[in-house]
């Protein structure tokens, strides 16, 4: 792996003002959907059903509003970490200075990339001026309440894919808050390389913000068009283990569609798909292009090529596999010294923990995982 | 690999009897469904178009049936070899006998297992009755046109998995002709864990004949319900390319829904949907059944066991790492001196030829990818 470390270059300076980033952390609102009241106009809380009229003293059912989200699947582990609630009894993950003790002090994170908690099935709301508003809405409620609280602090902001030219005007208008490093695409039933999403790659990369996609959206909500391969699972457990097919269907349909020739600064993040599908995906999207090449003329490299250059993955959920050598080998293969990023999913249950995760790791690339593969991928934003 | 090797047991002498089995070989109807009158009763020969009445002497378009087929994409590579017409000019892999010399003897393949190929897609049928009045006649065409003309041909029976009754009684019907060795199930939209499939495998188990899945029946045919995870593909490489995604989902299913306890006997064979995604999937699924076990009791074993003992793969389309190091670590991850069988996928675009597939793989287990674990899948019948 040597020689593939000298290829990506010497490490700057830059790289070591942090001790480890993570990119991966969700915050959770602490009074629900009315907690975006005061970024609404008043129209916009009429729109959502958020106005003064109603009683939005608790949390969460009272709103005419809801943002979809997976409800399909019973987790018996419990979706957040219980010992993520801070000392005020609030929701887990829905305190900004108790995460900062909890996960930052505590691992030594000096950069945590915030995904938003409620707006992950942002993309299964069939309105799109809705979604909009929501997006926008959220933004600002970030921007205030948690990227204010510590300077460690950075964050996705989040647009509604149904509108794309209004998603890009979110971007531009969010982004302009240096906060902000990159932008969650909550996914709809459209797969990415589809030209439904070129006002946002444009919007993304005139920022140089990175797309990131995380589970658990349309995907992870739809009866009745199956949420993954072949059928819909019946067990959460099914669902879980399979979702890293909706990373693998999204990164091919990125590649044969050209987007990364068309938006040839445009780079996706993909948090919590996992790793072990790489080499399945390069190793059959490289063999079938060669094979297939007049139907997709504008792919002129090796699609691992493109992937190497322009996608980036997230630690978490790490593989385990029983050897330790065959995850170094899939990091290998995975070009992880360019490619991967730690992630914990704090406050998720099943967050990994970075001294155990990192350990696992080759040693020669854990500190491009823990810091610099960050930096490149989020710039000086971060 | 070699500990590993020596708990498969010794060779037994009949594993020596063959040079090489080619598990993934399609016949193909030189008149289309017209084939199929001989076989069926006049009430049948009504119900599904193929009455006197018509003119059938061409193929293809003037039956009142026709088995769906994966018509959504273009793959302008060719579905089929054109080198493999015989030469009175009939289609491709329609003529035993040329079939027999071209792809038998020219590779010196001692068995090879058929796998029909017009129906394939027959669990996309809405009909169940046509589906198992096809599948019937099309058993009773196969046995008297191809097994009958080379005693190397072993066949797959297939079954309508629709109507799971019949499929069970069609399996006891024609699993009496001990040249079919396994049983060809077309998926349906159905995950095959499901209940809905158990008197399949029953009867499947009753006989000892494995369970066959091969891509593009109903997951390669819908477009309204997307065939893969995410959204519809849009290019026949994305599609192609993504197809294991289908694979990957019904082995979850078949682990998280016990079927491997319940049908401790049944064998499942995964033909032609790649090898690259089998990490993937023991990891997330080993770790995630440790982690949610109260939603699947009665997965008693690591998943990674159960598919060691009870899946078994084809090695058509062989991943092509540009390290053929890294295919040998996924022979190892996958237990491949267990789990692979030779297939060639003949005659389709991307067959893959003998002397370059076994040479790719680690010698050590040439010799039961080639034979052995063939022989240990189809039992005495092969």
């Amino acid at each position: 792996m040597t020689e593939l470390l000298a290829e990506v270059g010497p490490d700057t300076e830059s790289h070591h003002r942090y001790r480890l980033v993570d990119c991966d952390v969700h915050p959770i609102m602490r009074g629900g959907m009315a907690d975006l009241r005061p970024h609404l106009s008043s129209a916009g809380r009429r729109r959502l059903g958020l106005d003064e009229r109603r009683d939005l003293t608790t949390t969460g059912h009272r709103e005419a509003v809801s943002v979809p989200r997976n409800m399909l699947y019973v987790n018996q582990a419990g979706v957040l970490r219980d010992d993520a609630r801070a000392p005020d009894g609030s929701a887990p993950g829905a305190d900004p200075a108790f995460t900062a003790q909890q996960l930052l002090d505590a691992n030594g994170i000096d950069r945590a990339v915030l995904i938003g908690g409620e707006v992950l099935g942002l993309g299964a709301m069939p309105d799109p001026d809705a979604a909009a508003l929501i997006a926008a809405a959220y933004n600002d409620w970030l921007a205030a309440t948690w990227l204010e609280a510590d300077e460690r602090y950075r964050a996705n902001l989040v647009v509604g894919a149904q509108d794309p030219s209004a998603a890009a005007a979110e971007i531009r208008r969010s982004g302009q808050n240096p906060r902000f490093v990159a932008v969650l695409l909550p996914l709809t039933n459209i797969l990415m390389g589809q030209r439904h999403y070129y006002p946002i790659y444009e919007a993304a990369a005139e920022l140089g913000l990175p797309i990131t996609v995380h589970p658990n959206s349309g995907e992870g909500i739809f009866r009745t068009s199956p949420p993954l391969a072949g059928g819909t699972p019946t067990y959460y457990v099914e669902w879980h283990t399979g979702l890293s097919q909706v990373f693998q269907a999204n990164v091919i349909s990125l590649v044969c569609h050209g987007v990364f020739e068309r938006f040839p600064e445009l780079k996706v993040v993909l948090t919590e798909g996992g790793l072990g599908w790489i080499p399945d995906v390069i190793w059959r999207l490289d063999k079938n292009v060669r094979g297939l090449r007049d139907e997709v003329p504008w792919v002129k490299r090796l699609p691992s090529e493109y992937i190497a250059d322009h996608v980036r993955f997230t630690t978490q959920p790490l593989p385990e596999p029983r050897r330790r050598h065959h995850l170094h080998v899939l990091c290998e293969i995975a070009q992880a010294e360019r490619t991967l990023m730690f992630s914990s999913d704090y406050p998720h249950w099943d967050f990994d923990d970075p001294r155990h995760a990192l350990t696992a790791l080759p040693a020669e690339i854990r500190q491009r995982v823990s810091v610099d593969n960050a930096v490149e991928t989020y710039g000086d934003r971060l």
